[in-house]
């Protein structure tokens, strides 16, 4: 008797559920993938399309065509709303406002998190996050933006105020967005500029922590805050920011005294919180949710009572695992291979056990934090490391060999050329000032 | 007696302003570069922008960068909107809407032509045209997402509109973009879809002249004709379109009788007009528009009774020279060595004459029509032609090396990775459906 093919559906296209994804793509189910973006992004180098190395298509490639070739597998783009648990069903909307709707027999969670401002989402038009390429390429028009609008202000308070940087967390994309502001400041801009110096820009990067980079442990924490001081980031640790408006943010140190920093850019890396869609499998469900709203789910992946939903990714609360790639990758290669076996009759008690492979961090040219094989490497060994692991992470050979070509130029010749924007971009961008400063002065300053 | 060196305002940094840039960079003055962009274009690959085989990066380069070396340029982000004739300023718009002046000795205009829709302004939401880069990621968003849409469409003649393209205007771009889209169609997006079958989507292009390319002579426009034919373009010569809106497009031909197209994706590149600064120089000045709104101007390039003002590139109207990338370069060499020349107390009388070096354009891989050396070339050879050329005229060596990289993999593997849109791009961009659709299916389609 032949049984029609089980029906899995895949909440979101990232690490977890392109790895589940590929991994069930030789197994007797049908696949039915959805993400509100085209493209799976290579997140970990989100900070060099954000700063002019490598254009979007470099860190994002077509979910369609690396679905390409397995045929079992179907690509939807929509944005999962919630689900009906009895009647296994997720709701989801699609282009132009409709709704649709997918049956299941397993459904992988594997829809990530998003950028959390910590209940204050007021701060989000001044202070772009960076989870998606639409983050990046907002940062990157206001990072070369800035640079513009400090040339062309009058006032030495406005120009260092567009020179000044303010970065909100010292997490990974933190450190690594830190790094390379100072290097397009003294590197990629030398020589551009004929009335400012570009090298006179600061970085202050915020935290309320004890050091950059805690979550890689004490001994990479140390190699980076080392990097990061040579580079001039200004470091800040045990500061929790208080409030940030269009000039600037307010920050309370240790001691609980308050200090203002003007900043015409402020940029936000602090925080991650689960999408609705979690809060809404939780109702469903009966799930739990931990403070930043992540699923909490059994060693087997499944949500307790619900064996046919598994939590991938960043999106799972379980043992406390740190929401980075590699754990994405390993729980959405674990959901496949359960589901897999499933279907084909096997039963599979074998529990996710992650495997730590290491952690990196790229902080400027010749300078990266690496701790991998039990070892730690920074400054400019670790920098060799970083971009070996990272070239055979990229996905596809196209963006190896663009990365490769973007970095030479990078490297070389100090070239970071997607950096486009337009006059239009920056009052739009900058938001901040209701009023256009309207003073008439006399160019031509070259003598 | 030291003189202070004569001061040299550039608008625009398009072709003309900037091969006028780089020529008086060794003469004794000081230029300012005025672009609303910080970057310089390479338009004629604009429509490779448009259809993912290059990243901005690859077809821009900052003006900045390009003039870093030049001491005695400096460049600004303002986008000029008047002129003061008597008191030779140029008055323009600069970031966060404050106003700026420029004093000048000489004056260059360069500021290009834009789209025009010949009075029908209405229509440009709905049909996007093709002068710039955001254009250029407008229109992709639209060719990629029209796809997306066909696929997640269940009513069949809504399928079938959104894949359906209308091109307006058979020049260069209409001809590129159309060859290009189906080539998308048939080559790049081969295999990617579950429901549809891209290579149905269909291409018109409408021109109410009676040949494509008609600017380049019979012998280009017949090859065109013909390579456009093999490709799938579906001609309509002598066709002028009377309406557009969301759902389509209506035509006249030659005997006055109407007919609907129903099409999803409408794209405008049918006309140009000058830009608004053109209309307040000319009332500054005296001098006269032609039909599209260019400024008239002598054999020297310089607005009768205003030696001090030349006007160059697409901007120019002079013995009906063609809006294309050559003249823009020869007049703004040209503009450059007569100041250049003057400023060192020479006189220059020479008249400004335009070298035809002939013309090209790409139609798919392995096609293209190109008129250099007074020969003809069409199909295989003729694209061999164009690429050297092209190669030859980007700008900037890395940018050869990085468009060499896609071409090659657009080439051989049929890859367009420059591509990235997310499920909140259509709605806005389709902007057609006040309503959206709300019916509710069962998706899961792969058997």
């Amino acid at each position: 008797m032949n049984q029609p093919a089980r029906r899995v559906v895949i909440v979101g296209g990232g690490f977890a559920g392109l790895f589940a994804a590929r991994t069930l793509s030789s197994a007797p189910v049908r696949v039915t993938l959805l993400d509100r973006a085209e493209h799976h992004l290579f997140q970990p180098m989100l900070y060099q399309c954000a700063t002019g190395i490598l254009s979007e298509g470099k860190i994002a490639a077509p979910l369609r065509d690396l679905l390409r070739k397995h045929r079992n597998v179907e690509f939807v783009i929509a944005e999962a709303t919630g689900i009906d648990a009895a009647g296994r069903r997720v709701l989801a909307r699609r282009p132009l406002g409709g709704q649709i709707e997918f049956g299941y027999d397993y459904l992988i969670l594997a829809a990530g998190v998003r950028q959390s401002y910590f209940g204050h989402d007021e701060y989000a038009p001044i202070a772009p996050g960076m989870k998606t390429i639409e983050d990046a390429m907002k940062i990157r028009r206001r990072i070369f933006g800035a640079f513009e609008l400090a040339e062309s202000a009058e006032d030495p308070a406005e120009r260092t105020r567009w020179l000044t940087f303010a970065l909100v967390g010292a997490g990974p994309t933190g450190v690594e967005l830190a790094g390379q502001i100072r290097e397009v400041a003294t590197k990629t801009l030398r020589r551009e500029y004929r009335r400012i110096r570009p090298e006179d820009a600061r970085v202050l990067l915020f935290d309320g922590g004890d050091a950059p980079l805690a979550m890689f442990g004490p001994k990479l924490s140390a190699l980076a805050a080392r990097d990061l001081g040579k580079l001039g980031v200004e470091l800040h640790m045990g500061s929790i920011v208080t409030h940030v408006d269009a000039g600037g943010l307010e920050v309370k140190d240790r001691d609980g005294q308050l200090t203002r920093y003007e900043a015409g850019n402020v940029l936000w890396t602090a925080g991650v919180e689960a999408p609705p869609l979690a809060a809404a499998v939780a109702k469903a469900t009966g799930a739990q949710q931990d403070r930043a709203g992540r699923l909490l789910c059994g060693k087997d992946l499944s949500l307790p009572g619900h064996p046919d939903i598994l939590v991938t990714g960043d999106m799972m609360s379980l043992d406390k695992l740190p929401g980075v790639a590699e754990v994405a990758m390993q729980s959405g290669l674990y959901a496949g291979r359960k589901i897999s076996h499933e279907a084909q009759g096997q039963t599979y008690d074998k529990p996710f056990r992650y495997h730590d492979l290491g952690s990196a961090a790229y902080i400027s040219r010749g300078k990266a934090v690496v701790s991998a094989f039990k070892m730690h490497f920074g400054g400019f060994v670790g920098w060799w490391v970083w971009l070996f692991i990272h070239i055979g992470f990229l996905t596809g050979y196209r963006n190896r060999v663009g990365a490769i070509l973007g970095w030479w130029f990078a490297f070389t010749r100090d070239l970071r050329r997607e950096r486009t924007f337009t006059l239009d971009d920056m009052p739009l961008e900058a938001g901040a000032y209701e009023e256009p400063t309207t003073s008439t002065i006399s160019g031509n300053s070259v003598p």
